[in-house]
């Protein structure tokens, strides 16, 4: 395993591999590595021959400086973690050279997802955008990895990637998570102790919302009343959005046909959390 | 000489001989090939391996629909001329492979020139900047060949790839004129034989522009009121713009030191024409 901290090196790298006719794999983390990361890692390296696992905080991608700030960083915890994988390379560029200072180019998926509750804040996913497709040119993956918790992230990739012909499938894989049904993210580094068995309520909403489609229940409006129940009872849990969309294009759907989407938001404290499910109505 | 029509088609043959550490030269058209193309070509022949001519009338970056259609397309034309070349692909996708309906992910310069008169149109820049990523991401070329007429072009191109890490540079090379002076130009197809007479016009402003910067003048205003007194003596030509601007950022310059981007655009009759040359201030 080796550790790249410069652009022109993991380009370089990446670039000569490639001709010799290596399927790369990108894990594309903000650090904070956790057993949903590994599990991504996992899957990297039995669909491709080369791994690199990129760690790099976006702060395109934070609304405020001080979520940026506050985002939790430990690089010598991470490189640990992932010397027990069987990863090649971590690439960890640094801010100045991803983000010079006269930096102005970005890459906006469009009219997607936008009437969507909760998802209005098109600065975030335009700086998600520019930073992977970034990342994509100078890694050049065949595979780019990422969790069913940033499920709607996914979506607007594989969008990004069919718009722009970028030769790159992007694979969205399952959930991890513990034994309460939290989803793993480096978000929960945040919650305390208490804070983190009140965060169970998402996925328990998310598996009423599973379980009310399984019964029967078609009606968009009404699985999403149900997760506000759940979430509700909940008392240091609060609801930032429960969305049921088509996962392809993230358009909200009033009836349940086919696969759905569907999203739940909620802060815990001050920590912003999301989780998200497909549901398959046959 | 091969004729592509399929996207995939030519995204896995340039991705097949990538393999084989070929250099793949672009020159991106919208076809109308006339001699400035041709020299495009012969350089793109020298430098690398294998040449791709793309022919594409993107409909992005044309600011009404009338325009667009106007356009001159003759392919027939087109592939005779470049039959004469030694062109390995003509690439010419559909406009619904290129632009599928639901088509919504756009690459943006942001702050690139915009404080230079006449390029107020970021629609214009926009839709050029979205279809060239789309090129480049099929046709994976080392070197992008441009002529120095779009020099603005130019320097945005080499802007994006800059900012999003895209492992081409770009090109820019003299521009070809006819013995006017006139920049060789899709657009002079709409020119009647008077309208090309008095075109020339824009070239000698950039001419007596450039003899007055030989001639020691430093102040951008003055070299600008040069250009805006020769075209003004042409009763056929309307000055759109005239800038003197920092080739590396397209920020406008008031003292020419090192050096300057001189670009000019001018109607003649209902034609926009665009014209630019660099001096080296020493």
């Amino acid at each position: 395993m080796e550790i790249v901290n410069r652009v022109s090196r993991m380009s370089a790298i990446t670039a000569k591999v490639l001709s010799a006719d290596v399927k790369i794999g990108l894990v594309s983390t903000m650090g904070a590595i956790h057993p949903g990361h590994l599990s991504l890692i996992q899957t990297a390296r039995k669909m491709t021959d080369l791994v690199v696992v990129s760690i790099f905080v976006n702060r395109l991608q934070f609304l405020t400086d001080d979520e940026y700030k506050e985002y939790p960083r430990d690089i010598t915890k991470d490189v640990d973690l992932l010397r027990n994988e069987s990863v090649d390379y971590i690439f960890t560029p640094p801010e100045e050279e991803m983000y010079p200072a006269d930096f102005s180019t970005y890459v906006e998926v469009e009219n997607f997802g936008q009437k969507l509750p909760g998802l209005h804040q098109a600065a975030y996913f335009k700086g998600m955008t520019t930073s992977v497709m970034k990342m994509l040119h100078i890694v050049k993956p065949a595979f780019l990895f990422f969790g069913q918790k940033d499920g709607l992230q996914g979506a607007i990739l594989r969008k990004m990637v069919r718009d722009l012909n970028i030769n790159t499938e992007v694979v969205v894989l399952p959930i991890v998570r513990d034994a309460s049904g939290l989803a793993y993210a480096a978000r929960n580094y945040f919650l305390t102790e208490p804070q983190k068995a009140a965060a169970s309520v998402i996925y328990r909403s998310l598996q009423a919302a599973q379980a009310a489609v399984a019964a029967g229940e078609t009606q968009a409006k009404r699985v999403i009343a149900e997760i506000a129940r759940v979430v509700g009872a909940e008392p240091q849990a609060k609801l930032e959005y429960a969305v049921v969309a088509d996962p392809g294009n993230l358009e909200p759907l009033t009836k349940i046909q086919g696969s759905a989407l569907i999203a739940v938001g909620a802060m815990i404290g001050k920590t912003s959390l999301n989780d998200s499910l497909l549901v398959e109505k046959k």
